[in-house]
């Protein structure tokens, strides 16, 4: 394919999507990130050019990833004049209505996961989510995105920002309680690592269970005698206290209104 | 080893347990439950005699494991004439010395794990947490521990009530979650399933790595953008608006602190 792509951002989603869009045999032309020591380490990877300077975007690429923090769109894409060019963002939370003001030609690729530096990502099982502004630029961005994943679906921009919010409890908040839990055992000395094959079974359960299926312990029924222990064990973290409060009432109302 | 083992309770963590001791050669000779249908259940699984009158509950046993749910254990122990025999609980969050007036010979046998039915666990990766009121006792538990789990620890009631908490929400906490996000994406007709691979490597991610180090997201910073957003998602859901402010102001706080 003649597809010659530019990656504006170098952050973690940029660094695993256009290396597993180079794997699959696309060109990456350029890296552009603000960050000298981000886009040079990417383009090193890439075995590609990077730029630190908004002028010196490459003109003649085919389609345009943006994979910048939500927040740095604007700031950023009004310096650059995509010519129409299919310009793309890769962003669980920001409508494609956004990109309107930059070409005639825009499109979402949104892959659901969560990246880490130097952790290997199975990429063909990551569900991507497209949009486009046309049949055409659609049917583009899901044969690029049928290339990296055996998972993909077009999503209009309302669905995919739930996609987001449920993306947050799934993986956010579950990892700043898995955060708790680690603050709560290191100040009784236990390593962390106790933990481990609860937290991954918990996982691998909802992956054949529907979670509300899955739900044990104390909140359920609403033990107070053991709720009222676990309690007193996070008197030295009042918030913690209540989270757990709010959490364990919301367990027992779910759970009444079945 | 002629260890002859008494089950009281036949819930999903006597089965699992039950299970494996038995396939590891111990002798499960009876199984006492309230309900009828589990003991048999349990029974024939472990092709042993079972009762549900606690008459009936044979003497002879060397060691009685209790794994019934905390609020049961005052009143079906005392109805029974443990002779001093070793007499044992599962659980997580009850002392040590809750046994003291049953018996003599006191220990606890914590297996860290969420137990459903109808799902098969190896249960030589999961940590066993033993105590017990004698070296003697510490050393027959350690010793029937070592014969189904490669990961024994010895650990005090009140470091195990610390563990326990922190499981709830390392596991029932974040299964909540899934469920919050199960329930969003039900609402815009999205498969829950879309979630999986997010959820299995937002686990995998902290079998390596320190939980606080795994975190991403909007909450860290704050993006109010992102985060009012998703508030307005969960319009429909004010109970979940309330524990997405609360988890993310923790989140937020927490990498301030750090």
């Amino acid at each position: 394919m003649s597809h010659r792509f530019v990656f504006i951002g170098a952050g973690n989603l940029a660094t695993h999507l256009a290396g597993v869009l180079k794997e699959k045999g696309f060109s990456i032309e350029q890296v552009y990130s603000r960050s000298e020591k981000s886009a040079k380490l990417l383009a090193e990877k890439l075995q590609t050019k990077y730029t630190t300077s908004i002028q010196n975007i490459f003109t003649d690429a085919v389609v345009y990833f943006v994979a910048l923090k939500d927040s740095a769109f604007e700031e950023i894409l009004t310096q650059i004049n995509f010519q129409n060019k299919l310009l793309v963002h890769c962003s669980g939370s920001m409508p494609l209505a956004c990109l309107e003001k930059y070409s005639e030609n825009i499109g979402v690729f949104y892959p659901l996961q969560t990246f880490s530096k130097n952790r290997n990502i199975d990429f063909s099982e990551i569900p991507v989510f497209v949009e486009a502004n046309s049949p055409e630029n659609e049917k583009r961005l899901i044969q690029i995105a049928e290339k990296i994943s055996g998972r993909v679906s077009v999503l209009n921009s309302e669905k995919r920002l739930n996609l987001h919010t449920s993306a947050v409890f799934a993986c956010n908040f579950v990892n700043h309680f898995y955060t708790i839990a680690a603050e709560v055992l290191k100040s009784k000395e236990i390593p962390f690592e106790v933990l481990n094959p609860l937290i991954l079974e918990t996982a691998r359960k909802v992956q054949e269970l529907e979670p509300a299926l899955a739900q044990t312990g104390p909140a359920v029924r609403f033990d107070e005698n053991v709720i009222s222990k676990h309690l007193e064990t996070l008197q030295p973290y009042p918030e913690f206290q209540k989270l757990y409060r709010l959490v364990s009432e919301s367990i027992y109302k779910f759970y009444q209104n079945r």
